[in-house]
């Protein structure tokens, strides 16, 4: 039978993405510097190899003789989602994909000084090349999925969304959230004035962070049997379903930031640890979309960790962590830290955004690189354009400030065109799920209050964890919530958190 | 070229290797355990493709015709080392190889118990088995490489070793090692008589002990850039040359094992990063032999870490650690600590043997084993050869305890047999290398004393890191120390320690 074996291939497939996930991990968390060169040698020759095993000609025939086999539903599923691997490994030629790792590594490199330099001029050089490539790749795969290049690069991220859906919503946030973030700004400051955020200040051990993240974990279900926390330089959720690696990266300073990014990561996590065992080895079995992973960490860290209910439940941990430290006790308290963990601040950087206004910075570069790769602006544009949205959007000026401005994030150099949408859609669909969930647990917020969290874990294992790759995103969103993406829910969430936050 | 293609092709296969170091490492100090099945099968799928990348047929063509080409010496010895690699590759059928794993891992895992329980005779029926497939591959190897089976095993980890030479040093040591035992015991128990060893006692953190074995590293010349110290159940030397990782195992009543087990793998670790940087990804540049690197790991333990005047030089360094507990004082003098790491006694235990008692033990599984590989004995006639040696060797009475016994390895449940001598002659060849450094540098033990190590290292690093595989393991002795394997160092060495002891 020829789905089995795209059953065997796509599980031996499945252990050499074993071996790159722990190498990879190993290469953020564990390795010694000397150790990079022969590591990264070692783990381009598995990723030869994998993309060698995935253009064997034999796919190709097994492929279109198991559409005729008599196939369960688990494995017709199984069999589109193997078709779509196989189409992105095989519609774009070898030489491509390897211009574009030559130049995406190129730029990425120098960008790492000049960003420092504020050099947007030598950046472009690099640049330039990385977008053509970019709409080379996005012209391929255009031709071939019959939808428009931007559509097709945000499709290898998001299958089955398209400008038009992702545009859709976007005008939605536009129409309502700038007035929002200012409204929202302008009470907190006021408050602030009469009433001043007491920020947590002293020296917060890394043990007894480590010891407070690992406590809050598993109170979220993390299952240590089958995962670690570890530290890197940028925070992440790695490893295989089986053995879930996350990190943090923690600042003696200040404890809030890592907190929180360990809820985030352990959302990611737990989605992982919770796909279906039977079909880990199978593109079936693997977590749905980079927006749907996105959902699960913003569940974990917006709707759940920094709400007024979550923080109250753990401040007695986080008081009991630092009990050593008298001085502290003003700024643990439940509101205090709702208030910190809520506070909007337009600001130039999007990883540093609060949850406000983080959908505008989205929301700009989906525009700017849309306009990108269908050609109607140059590279040369985007600084302009940048300003231009910053100011419109947030109010803010990053004029000549390139280094805060569009050459700050790393997405751009290395290509990845297409991913940003899934982080603000990661955020819509954590809203809905949260309205679903509230609906049908109508004290959920004293349940949480009281650290009972398993109608909230229950749910989401139900309903996307277990599902895996089982319905395509919008499908699977529909079957969770009983309707399509509705950026409604997500407008409630940020009101009644913000317009009636303490 | 052929010789080209056959670079190439050890380099993908080191790339191979150490994707395996890495997720073996990782396995065994890093893995939770739900993580074990899955890596499990991620390793044997990259055994298996080892495996096919070694026996492709280009292989042997490019092996017949690189004989042929024009290749300067170190080439030359690459495709010897390159052949020896392919022959141990390519000699056995995949289905021996397959039955052995299968065996030997059955046994292995029944061991884990029945070793507990004292069960020999349930043992036994895994055991025959796993015997049976090692004469087998014995017979293969034997037919190929024209030696006796036994030595067709021991070559494969002591290219060049055989029972001859083997049989020859252990005669040598059997004549006066028993008899220089029992006097040392004699006057090592009149001597605690009246002045007794004094046990360092108390709790010592992990934390303090790992900083003292960094710190004993740092001065052993372990390159941090280039490797780790981490924990595992059972210590190791891992990794690969460009970065290293060694582990230990702490127990917070007793800081000498670990600390001597450090600098044990220590030594393994520095041969492993200073092995030729231009030939790590051919197998010229790798370690000569299992014997070579023990004898890096005793040269770092034995002739070094155990000598008075290390001892004398790191305990300032040891008392600084744990200057918190006064009481340890009258334990941690030079004199002590040095009785303390030389205390002889015979025991059952292989792993926990000293100095001088340890090659006994080897010597009665060398005899053993030899015998059971060429037939002349079956398993079931090992318990009683063993008590009878054990009490011919040691004076120890091992009747009926099988635990203790015959059962106390993991080498043989895997049928990895040959392997044992290769301590031993580690030990006898790191005796004659101190013997030639000492004959260079007359005041060894005055510079050792003061901290200063470069002599040794120097040493070591000219005439055995920076060889890898240059040489055959005799010549690569003869070339380094102007003999061959000379057991009477070895006797001058334990003499001069054990008799002339304070």
């Amino acid at each position: 039978m020829a789905y089995q074996e795209l059953e065997n291939h796509f599980k031996r497939l499945s252990h050499f993405h074993h071996l790159s996930a722990i190498a990879g991990w190993d290469y953020a968390a564990m390795m010694p510097p000397k150790g990079s060169e022969a590591r990264s040698a070692a783990l381009a020759e598995l990723s030869a190899l994998i993309s060698r095993t995935m253009t064997e000609p034999a796919v190709k025939t097994w492929l279109t003789s198991a559409e005729q086999e008599t196939l369960s539903d688990l494995q017709r599923a199984n069999l589109r989602e193997m078709r779509l691997q196989w189409e992105k490994a095989n519609l774009l030629p070898p030489e491509l994909i390897q211009a574009e790792i030559i130049a995406g590594s190129k730029c990425e490199h120098a960008w790492r000084t000049q960003r420092k330099e504020n050099d947007w001029s030598s950046f472009l050089e690099n640049f330039r090349p990385v977008v053509q490539l970019a709409r080379e790749r996005a012209k391929r795969l255009s031709d071939a999925w019959s939808v428009s290049p931007y559509d097709a690069l945000m499709q290898q991220y998001e299958p089955g969304m398209n400008t038009a859906k992702v545009t859709d919503v976007f005008n939605n946030l536009k129409s309502w959230l700038p007035a929002l973030i200012q409204q929202v700004v302008a009470k907190q400051r006021v408050l602030e004035v009469s009433n001043p955020i007491v920020t947590p200040s002293g020296t917060f051990s890394i043990e007894k962070q480590k010891a407070l993240g690992v406590e809050v974990m598993k109170h979220l279900g993390f299952d240590f049997q089958a995962g670690r926390l570890d530290v890197s330089t940028h925070p992440f959720c790695g490893g295989v379903p089986q053995d879930v690696r996350i990190t943090t990266r923690y600042r003696e300073d200040n404890f809030t930031q890592s907190l929180m990014g360990i809820i985030h990561e352990t959302g990611h996590a737990r989605y992982e640890q919770n796909l279906p065992r039977d079909w880990t080895s199978q593109p079936l079995g693997q977590a749905r979309s980079m927006g749907i992973h996105e959902s699960q960490s913003l569940s974990f860290e917006m709707q759940l960790g920094c709400s007024p209910a979550f923080l109250e439940f753990i401040t007695p941990i986080i008081r009991k962590t630092f009990a050593d430290d008298v001085n502290l006790a003003p700024a643990l308290t439940p509101s205090n830290l709702q208030r910190l963990y809520g506070r909007v601040e337009p600001g130039y950087i999007r990883v540093d955004a609060d949850e406000l206004t983080y959908p505008m910075h989205i929301i700009l570069r989906f525009e700017i690189e849309q306009a990108l790769i269908d050609g109607s602006i140059e590279p040369d544009a985007i600084p302009e354009l940048w300003e231009q949205k910053m100011q419109k959007y947030l109010g803010v000026d990053t004029r000549g400030n390139y280094r805060d401005g569009c050459m700050q994030d790393i997405h751009w150099t290395d290509g990845a065109f297409g991913y940003f949408p899934s982080y603000t859609l990661g955020a819509m669909y954590a809203a809905q799920y949260f309205a679903t969930i509230r609906r049908k647990v109508p004290d959920l917020d004293d349940q949480i209050r009281a650290g009972q969290l398993t109608n909230i874990f229950d749910w989401l294992d139900k309903n996307i964890w277990s599902q895996a790759s089982r319905w395509e995103t919008q499908e699977l969103v529909e079957r969770a919530t009983g309707e399509k993406l509705n950026p409604d829910h997500f407008k409630k969430h940020l009101e009644n958190r913000y317009l009636h936050m303490v």
